[in-house]
C-alpha cells in the first residue's frame, strides 16, 4: 500500500483505536459545523439549502452561469426541488435568471447584487470558521499529513474532541 | 479575544472566487458524504445517530466508559434523547450498560461483542471512503498546506466539483 493511495480492497487492516477516533472526531466535527451554519443561517432568515445554493451558483466554473438542472446535482436534490428552490430565492431577490446565450429556451441564474452582497457575509463566516477549527475535520487523514495536524489547531484532550465553538477540547 | 476565538469582524479581505470554490466543493463533499453514509447505514438497517453513537461509545478516550449524558453532549442532542437512543441500541443489543465504578449509580456504556463486530465492518467503509476521497474535503484547506492537497485524489476540472462517487469530476 502506497503512502497515499488508499487500498479499496483494504479489509485485511482491522481500524486502530486511533482510526475509530479520529472518525469519530471527523463525526464530531460534522456535527458542530452543521448545527454553528444551521443557527448562523437562520439567525438572517436563510435556510441552509438556500445558502448552499447561493454559494453552488457563485462557485460555478462552466463556461456560462449555472442551470436549474446543474444546479439539483450539485445540491443532490430533484430537479422539482431545485426549481422550487430558485423560485423561492428569485422571489427574494437573490437570483435572477439570465438566458443561456447558446440556447434561449434554457434558464440559467446568477445571483443579484443584493444576493452577492448577501453571500459574500456569510460566506466568509463559513470560511472563517472550518478555517480555524481545521484541525477537528483533518484528524482523520493526519497520518497522511501529519504536518498539516501540527500546524493547526489546539490538540484535544481529556474526553479526546476537538469543540469547534470554542477550538479547546470538549 | 483569544486566538481561538472566531474574529467576526474579520470583513478586512473578501474571499476570493478560489475561496468560494473551496467552500462549495467542501459543501458537496458533505452532502456526497452524508449521503453515501445514509445508503450505507440503512442498508445494514442502522440509522445515522445510532451508528454514530456506537462509534462515540468505541472512541471514547476517559478513564472510565462514556456515560449517557456524556454521549449527549458529543452528539449535540438532548439527554432525554439520548436516553433513548441507548435503550433502543441495547435493545437490538449492540451496547450494554456497565457500572461506573466510582458511582454505582450511574451507567456507562459498552459495545457488546455483536455491537462491536458491527461497528468495525461499517466503521472500516466510512474510514475508506473518506480518506480515499480526501481531496473533496481538503481542497479548503489546500491554501494552507499544499502538500496534501497535491498528493491526493484527482483534480477537479469540467464543472470543477470533485465527485466522491466516483473520485472523478461531476
Amino acid at each position: 500500500m502506497s503512502e497515499v493511495v488508499i487500498d479499496d480492497g483494504g479489509l485485511e487492516q482491522p481500524l486502530t483505536q486511533a482510526d475509530y477516533e479520529a472518525l469519530a472526531q471527523f463525526r464530531y466535527a460534522l456535527r458542530q459545523f452543521t448545527a454553528f451554519s444551521d443557527d448562523m443561517l437562520a439567525s438572517v432568515n436563510l435556510g441552509p439549502r438556500r445558502y448552499q445554493a447561493m454559494l453552488a451558483i457563485k462557485a460555478h466554473k462552466g463556461a456560462t452561469a449555472i442551470s436549474v438542472g446543474e444546479l439539483a446535482r450539485i445540491l443532490l436534490i430533484r430537479p422539482n426541488t431545485a426549481a422550487e428552490l430558485v423560485n423561492r430565492l428569485e422571489l427574494a431577490g437573490l437570483i435572477e435568471r439570465v438566458k443561456d446565450p447558446h440556447d434561449r429556451r434554457r434558464a440559467l441564474l446568477a445571483l443579484t447584487p443584493e444576493g452577492s452582497r448577501r453571500l459574500a457575509e456569510i460566506a466568509e463566516i463559513h470560511f472563517n470558521k472550518l478555517r480555524e477549527h481545521r484541525a477537528a475535520f483533518l484528524s482523520l487523514f493526519a497520518g497522511q499529513s501529519e504536518s498539516l495536524a501540527d500546524g493547526a489547531s489546539p490538540k484535544p484532550n481529556g474526553s479526546g474532541y476537538i469543540s469547534m465553538a470554542t477550538g479547546q477540547a470538549a
